[in-house]
């Protein structure tokens, strides 16, 4: 079978069009695709220029090429339709799909802006995601426990159950303070949290992990044998789940979810606002 | 003007329908929306709580709903888009639009499986983010420079300049290894780096930024009024350009650039390979 190549073309950085087709190609798992990003296409000329490399590569290739594209400006979108369809490209543009409809919708034009949607629109709101990386970073793995009163959410779970990733994934995208705090010995040993933390219960939210897969994740780090060893995180994991159940603290299972979906998973649960969406 | 209500309906956790009906909506400007995500609707008894509560909100709006849905079960898209349709809603899904024209061009049926583009499909690719993340954190900001051999870029720049959020991005979002250094004090001074990363010079990406934004960051960070200073912010960049020009390194201005549009910057100037997108 012939392996596809797949093109990511947008006017800018590309996110946009990469999510929308690798949500698109991962629902053809039986199939390989070569994945190419070509961002900043944002005149005619970077237009040409683009379609003819994409040509060339699906010539090379030996199959038509399938391109995702993001590209707002009418006369960049049906250059690059215009080119690629001389390699009987299969052509996705995003806008041209719904910006119509939508625009009738809203009895609104739209605007037919570049960049827009992953560029700076707004210097406060950009910032807020800075901020709260900020925050992320000097509230994480129990630092700065004073500093709670500012935070939106603060996760608890035992070592290597996703704290630190969720946080940064929830700041970064999201503009959520999140603080994280780390449950090891004697909390763990006796069930308890800090009064630091425990006066801000309402935010608490907590992490669980399966023994296996705790101890999969620890041995990768390898730092010591018993901090892996299956005692270990089977004792860690149960006082945990002790602790979240006696103090009636709300939590997810971390064994078979991505940061994203921790992440949804939290804000849906705390009703906590996305402020931001990167 | 009717404010509008638009709902992100997803039966994952919602980062796609999120980043595509955003971008779309970005193009009305003059309009103002709320934004409503509503995640892991996965089966048809929850798309039927989902949709009438839409429709309850948007009753209560007085304006009919924008869904913007990536519901991959037909059983459960088809629920949503049926009842939502009773309340006039504009619903648009983006398998509906493009998973037809994709399925005829590959010659293959598609999976219609949930969660596949935001879940963990593949253990070893998740945690290569992770572990991406872990290198970023423990090569910010200068520290562990005998690591740079494992990295794939070492981004530098004055403080502030906007490494720290770049590196994170690059771990999380695209599985990149990316160190950072800060250009301070006598590297300032002298336009040097240290030997340590002077060995690594084909890995070194700069960030620079105008004074006057360098300047407004600072001084919201409050530390220190000389740090913020429009003299000081000032002799940084100009000595971090000095320094850019004489040993050829690659640069990016980080003034208008959101985390995004840098990544992606780096990662096409660089010729990096996306190993993961989240």
């Amino acid at each position: 079978m012939t392996q596809r190549t797949v093109f990511f073309v947008s006017d800018h950085s590309g996110v946009t069009a990469e999510t929308l087709g690798h949500s698109l190609i991962a629902q053809f798992d039986a199939l390989e695709f070569r994945k190419v990003t070509v961002p900043f296409v944002s005149t005619v000329d970077k237009a040409k220029r683009a379609a003819r490399k994409i040509n060339a590569q699906a010539r090379k290739q030996g199959a038509p090429p399938i391109v995702f594209s993001t590209l707002v400006k009418e006369d960049v979108r049906d250059t690059v339709r215009e080119i690629v369809g001389r390699a009987d490209a299969l052509f996705l543009d995003f806008f041209d799909s719904f910006l119509g409809p939508l625009e009738k919708e809203l009895g609104h034009t739209s605007q037919h802006a570049m960049g827009v949607s992953h560029g700076i629109q707004d210097f406060r709101e950009y910032d807020r995601r800075i901020e709260a990386m900020n925050f992320a970073l000097a509230h994480d793995d129990g630092s700065n426990q004073d500093g709670y009163d500012e935070a939106d959410v603060v996760l608890v779970g035992v070592s290597r159950s996703g704290k630190t990733p969720t946080c940064l994934y929830l700041a970064l995208h999201y503009g959520v303070f999140a603080a994280n705090y780390p449950l090891t010995g004697s909390d763990l040993e006796r069930r308890r949290i800090p009064v630091a933390l425990a006066r801000h219960r309402d935010k608490i939210y907590g992490l669980t992990i399966e023994p296996q897969r705790l101890g999969e994740l620890r041995s990768a780090r390898g730092i010591g044998r018993r901090y892996a060893s299956p005692r270990q995180v089977s004792f860690e994991v149960r006082q945990a789940q002790g602790l979240f159940d006696r103090l009636d603290i709300p939590f997810v299972d971390a064994t078979r979810c991505s940061i994203e979906e921790l992440a949804s998973r939290i804000l849906d649960a705390t009703r906590l606002e996305r402020r931001t969406v990167s």
